[in-house]
């Protein structure tokens, strides 16, 4: 079963590219300071004046976008320090601090809504990610996120996923193939869509095949599909499914799965859970900006 | 009381410039797309095939978002036909179809996840939105939402509000004065705080304070202050506050607001409730695109 | 007179982003160098050349767009010094030293023309401001700017008038509300406008109204604006305006003023007086750098 | 005198390229319309009205950019239709109609402001051009522009040029080699310089070099310079240099030269005389629109 | 043996995303018009002219990139009529016309530069690779790519070897994982490399290992590599390779190959045959516009 | 014989731009890293992993390049030190090392085919210009290249030609006049067109006629023409074409030149002999990164 030993023991978060980073934090503060900048900190502050704040978490949760909340702080003015207490994927209690910062208060104040929308959705994701890894805990089942993300974020969103101890399925359209419902009509059934893609489809690339019955199933491995897509099956039809595939494909449980579904899901024995609401439905984890 | 009657009593969503829906979509595109393309899609459907499909509600809410979704199908095909019909703004029930598309199936296959993400996030917040505003029905509170947006969606967040019958807040640092904690520390004092701001910012610019207690209510009074921000009061405070500002400026309750508590902060007479929630924390609400 | 007091008593200029000025920079080096760079410099000056040079006035008047300056050279070879002598909003003589540049002789060469363009730009502009500001001295009137701005550099213009002791008026189409004669026309009616105007802008928004008359500006006053534009008036009759109003919204002269008239306008009491010129026809303040 | 015969005789315009039009103007519709759009037309103008506008100067002058214009228009709202009645370069009276647009209401008072802008700048230019091209009428002196141009605009002030009959010198560091004071110093005097530039430079470049006396004239004539010129020298001095030149090269006047000053130097015989005012400190040609 | 089974047995090239197309062309035309547009062409031909041309073959080889070229046209000019007469992939005789444009003749003379530069440049790619995979025909070993690419132009030049018959290999860093010597260093062999990298790699993602020996390979297949690169080996170490494989792994031969050596390799029995050159040495297919 | 004496006797490599180089190199780097990054260096390589390598030619050659490979670095890890060993310009040979790299072994190996893949591709134009240069070493042509560049790359490309002892030709449509066949027809003939040429082109421009008969040529030289083009002549009659031009022009051969014919047609007297191959056909220098 070569392809089922493929599934990670362990995960290695992979930063999102340094040019992706610099980017996003530079739109997001264009649209946060328009032409005329932070006219109440300009009136008010003077800009000589330095600070020294903490951002902590108002609740529990897991960390995730420390980089980007640093350069938006980088961005809104160089000389401010920023200084991590805690990592991307570090749980962290109500009330932690993960970062200081400490420079020029005016650039302190025109980034900290950037800073902690990024770093308050991306932990969001995180934490929402950790909370079905701890659902399926001592199971064989990789919690993995879907193409279901915020546009411009996505990048961002997949790292985050990971930091929360879950794994990433494709990140586009462009680096696997997902055959579904539409794809198989067009091609006259599961087998010569499998077939056409395995040779179409680049070497490096991997099939996946959305099945909604043991019967579309066996059609699936039969063509030769290396991951099936378990598409709103129950649970008792899954566990069958996973004992027809028999390790010769990786399974996936996939559509509408939530907290109260999961654990059971998992002791199917699927190897892999998709779950769309990571990445299109996890409320923010609050931290905020206290000055010292 | 001429500042009281500056609150609206309707609402006329103002969508987002032409420029930035066709830069968000491109965005979006190039993220799912990559170098490579629908690799799936290229592999199997002929070229030349052509579909029609129905984008449909799987729940209840409120849409925002058509346009998006129109500039995603524009963009991955200029021949796909695009007919809404619902309109942004609209209550929709499950399974309620929105909008119709027609045209090469390769491009409605391309741009169906952009669509669909955008649509689903926006619709999402117009349909919290929605649930925050009906929550309050009745009373003269305005549900408002905060700067507290998704990194470079906030010009089609704040236009989803407005489809859910909420109110914008400012749209970033740029276009109000909203004096907080720091900004007052740093000018030493309530008064000194207005007092700066009145004498700097525009005199098409509005002034916002946030005051904590009764005394701050009144120092912020005195001020001069346009609109006054009761920070995480309780109800009884809130009622006196409101009391005592006697429609000589607007009252807006802010901190921690949801759906079971919104009702009864309304019901204090305060002007405007903001809810962070609204742009951060809304789930999609669901919706699918079905080939005919 | 709430309304009345709102107008600021002294300015502080608020610099643009930096994020526009690295932009802005960015577009005009690549405007002057094009694919081939400096052609003539290249040929003649040895890549190790040291050179050190003053940027000085040519004639009186008063500084803006330091900043800008500086980011041209440091985009130009980042290991030149800029060494300001002055500040922006400082009146200078004629033959003034502003700044001092010392580093790469190729980098200053190819930096020059662009500080420069946008030093002479903006500076123009505060000299244009100033002489209008000084025109009023002693009235209660401020010098307003317009939209009528250079196409891609209002930010900087607007500041540029700050720093001529001007103000600013709306920034763009999105920060406060302006009812002229076509929106009257299709509200049928000044009050309409006024009150469709008032229940849909957001409530941090102002609502201003251009009038022509007596009777309209009594209109405009019932119907609750917050600033009434004086278009075109006799100083007679906006002398009557002015009392009229009587400190319920703030007044605003407008069309077509200069330096000659400003002072007779600005002794009718008008709270505000816009000059389009300031940023559409304001000739360059003459600057050179001239190496030591 | 093969050189001297490469002077044109008249001017054919060359339009900018439309995808720096398409660039600027979408631009400029952003910085006007943010984040939120044009909120008083969004509030008060229904989204059906149609309108019939016409742009029409106030004054007389000669007309430069309608194609930003329309573009402005077009971005605004492709269905609005835009009709010329004047072509860019003709000579306009007061209250003369150049264009007329017709379509969606929002969109033209939308487009209204960044179309005039543009119009009523470059128009400016090109007016101000004509007044230096008439003013030197019978004499052999052509009128050209300078790198003194409003930094991201240089292709569209440099087209306006020609449409006020001047013609345009260099268009940046990159086109042609211009050898001034600094780089004599640091090549060690005009001979070795131009010697230098001669090697060096492509050889579809020309070469021209800033003379200040007689003495550098005679250097620079002989060291192959195909452009001298002439430097803040008096008109006598001009009148010599000519001679001395004998047709051998072009010669330039430049420094500070007005519309009092242009025609004595024109009748020095000189070839070309350069007018940075031109791009730098023209204001504009008032121009509005109107609604039918 | 499923993974052998993978390899495609003919191949449909995916064309890049028209978002990239439209960039890329954009890019060049900006590259080629500068400030000033086409003077050559302004200056001589009228306005109005229209004119009638065809693309044409100097050489025989294998078109691809049309839509790239008629993408150019149509950015100079959207009145430009292209009509192709092959499609990407078709094998051409030298004098074969392959499109037809007909429109503005300013238009066409100003696309001409960039559609040819895009067309000679991808055909060029498209002639190679087709020469490389003429030459292993009847053996099972297929031509692939590398990310030996020109930067920019990847999307394209990967179209392009399709074109030409080939397949890709990876497109970047980002869609498979590819373990050469100095990762080896670092994990401290190939077992630990390649365990590491399944642990920590998505489920959807490939692993290949460059092996220099049979010892290496052995070890790589112990780990479970999906694809072996044998690096720089000669035919007979190959051929045993092959052997040793037997099917668990895809083979691909890597290092210097070039058309002498090529079919020799194929016989080896290796499944894929790696060519940086095709991407990074291919000259152009010679193809000109000729006006009828 | 003024115009003879322009052809310059050294070339100064004038480099590109830094704007244009940050460019391009975050475009190639984004290309590679796409949104998930280096995925196999982040499963293996620790991010702590301090690693030294040299960059080095395998095959013997040209260098250009350096400062794209530094700044390709840069972006990945500005921690890593770049120090050249060569400089651009430099003869090679085979094994010599070019440049040291230094820092953080993720960030050397996620910019270190970027770094190659530029320095390879200028490297290789610059080898194949040293060829064709050194071939005709002794006459007193000059090798030029031409418009038929990579797309994207011109600015760069240009300046790997004149790395390799080559000189530039005009660098688009905007800053010279290159007169063809199709402008002579829309001319009605090669006097008008150049006349029509000398009327409108500025008068920094130069005047290149391309001609294809001794005749043709007579006409060219009789309109003025300052360079004419001797397109695909055989050598007799390029000689007589040398001969009767005289030195009132410059002449460059063109059409179809290479390595086997280019020192004939120098000794024929030409001033330039122009080679697309240089930009559009030369294969890489190969050069590797070896870890120390």
């Amino acid at each position: 079963m070569p392809e089922r030993s493929d599934l990670p023991v362990r995960t290695i978060a992979s930063p999102p590219p340094r040019g992706l980073v610099a980017e996003a934090v530079a739109r997001a503060l264009a649209e946060d300071l328009g032409l005329a900048g932070d006219i109440t900190t300009t009136a008010i502050v003077p800009p000589g004046a330095i600070a020294r704040a903490t951002i902590a978490t108002r609740k529990a949760g897991t960390i995730a976008g420390l980089d980007l909340a640093r350069e938006a702080f980088a961005q809104a003015d160089p000389r401010i320090a920023f200084t991590k207490s805690a990592s991307d994927g570090a749980a962290v209690a109500a009330g932690d601090g993960v970062a200081f910062v400490e420079g020029p208060a005016r650039g302190i104040l025109e980034g900290e809504r950037v800073a902690l929308n990024f770093l308050c959705h991306l932990s969001g994701i995180a934490t929402m990610t950790r909370h079905f890894v701890d659902a399926v805990a001592g199971t064989d089942a990789a919690i993995v996120c879907t193409r279901k993300t915020t546009p411009g974020l996505r990048a961002f969103e997949k790292y985050a996923v990971t930091c929360g101890g879950g794994r990433n399925h494709r990140f586009g359209l462009f680096d696997a193939v997902l055959i579904k419902d539409n794809h198989i009509v067009a091609a006259g059934g599961i087998a010569p869509a499998v077939r056409t893609a395995r040779e179409n489809a680049g070497h490096m690339v991997r099939i996946e095949v959305e099945v909604t019955s043991l019967a579309e199933l066996d059609e699936a491995l039969a063509a030769g599909a290396h991951i099936v897509m378990l598409d709103n099956m129950d649970t008792g039809t899954m566990r069958q499914a996973v004992v027809r595939v028999g390790g010769d494909a990786l399974t996936e449980a996939s559509g509408g799965i939530n907290l109260d579904t999961v654990r059971a899901i998992a002791e199917t024995g699927v190897d892999l859970i998709s779950v769309g609401a990571l990445t299109h439905s996890a409320p923010v984890l609050d931290l905020g900006l206290d000055f010292d």
